[in-house]
């Protein structure tokens, strides 16, 4: 499993009436997150598309337990379990960093298409990239 | 059933570089589709919200098909089910309507709360009116 | 003057923990106008974007009187005073319907560039249908 | 003067189709750096708002030279030339960090009011703070 964490904060733009982070703005930490997951591994997103390929969500998901509040300090882990095939998986949950509870999970399913929005088998080298990390990590 | 469709418009600050809406704006359009059905049928959250009663998300869903355009007329047909018990479950499909292509479809969870965020039965107003319009439409 | 009402109404999505709509997202309020006032005119931004001209804006100011709250219904009233020449200005007036209350009003500025961001003329046509439209009305 | 730099970075959810931030985006890199600049003074909003005071803007700008692109990093120059009267004016120049170039400039005013949104004077703490912070660094 390739895992990362991401930290962010939340500001009054992201927040609510009822002083919680707005149900859609957690899909914009998620992808916040995972374009910092592929960097630390060096990959950035730009170079990916300058390739020519996307990689354009195809499924989103959240779960929300607790409401995160203006100028809480979030601490987004972000989890790669699988080498990409057709599709990507990549999983989120979401701490709060104050007390550690647990605010969201989620996950995002990602397709390969090139420009035109063709499916397209997913670029070798972040294939590679990926598998390397998750095998060095371990059994899980 | 019920069913209610709200129109919408795709603008520039709901597009991404790939020129499509990025993922997460669909909820935003699934959030004023909800309000206006419930206004449909005569409710207003304002009102709900005044007398103590809050129906924040707790599931978020949304599976892509094909990414609508700036400028894009959109039909979001709005859908529940079932009245509402402990949760209230609402399903969405969008539909570009200048040729009736079926773009994202998706659902939300929501929950009852008083403004603690303690979980309360569903307002007996709502539950009834929701109820007689999902019987008046017949069977389904 | 060409003048226009472009109508919308304040969701969730825009109202902060002071129950009032965020400062930024007036603007998006300005776009969905502009976009609508030009349509209103026949005249649609793709079309204009297709030709290989764009209309960044280059200053935009709000000024805030009064909070818009949740399920308010806004009018913006949409002004061009002047055909444009190197750049064009908008201005917005925003009330809420529901006791003509005047909350913001703003302008933006734009220029016409090519696809590239290089400065050119403002498209032919689209001078023509604004000189016409502004003549048409008077002598305001 | 205060100064304080808040370091930010260029995702999807901020880019519009031209491939730029989109116009409104970055008043919500202003409103980060200005709670990031008060919290370099160890204040917090949340503190402020919980003894009764808040601080809406009454007056937003911004000027736009170049676009900010995908994966930008951003650096935000926030300052407060003059200690706060009846409204306080914070300034902004966002530079792209690859090269130092100028992207935009812009300003926001703000007000002090209770919770009902009536005008009051600025929080005693808060004057001191900011006077000393302006004084602290000298003649500018």
């Amino acid at each position: 499993m390739i895992k990362f964490t991401y930290k962010t904060k939340v500001y009054y733009k992201d927040v609510d009436q009822m002083g919680v982070v707005y149900y859609n703005r957690y899909y914009e930490y998620f992808e916040a997150a995972r374009t910092e997951l592929l960097q630390s591994m060096s990959i950035d997103v730009t170079s990916i598309e300058n390739e020519g390929y996307f990689l354009p969500v195809i499924t989103s998901h959240c779960d929300y337990k607790v409401g995160a509040n203006f100028e809480d300090i979030l601490l987004v882990n972000t989890m790669i379990n699988k080498p990409p095939k057709a599709t990507m998986r990549i999983d989120y949950e979401i701490y709060r960093s104050s007390n550690n509870e647990l605010l969201v999970t989620g996950y995002t399913i990602h397709a390969f298409t090139d420009q035109s929005g063709k499916a397209v088998k997913p670029p070798k080298g972040l294939v590679h990239i990926l598998k390397s990390n998750i095998q060095s990590i371990g059994s899980d």
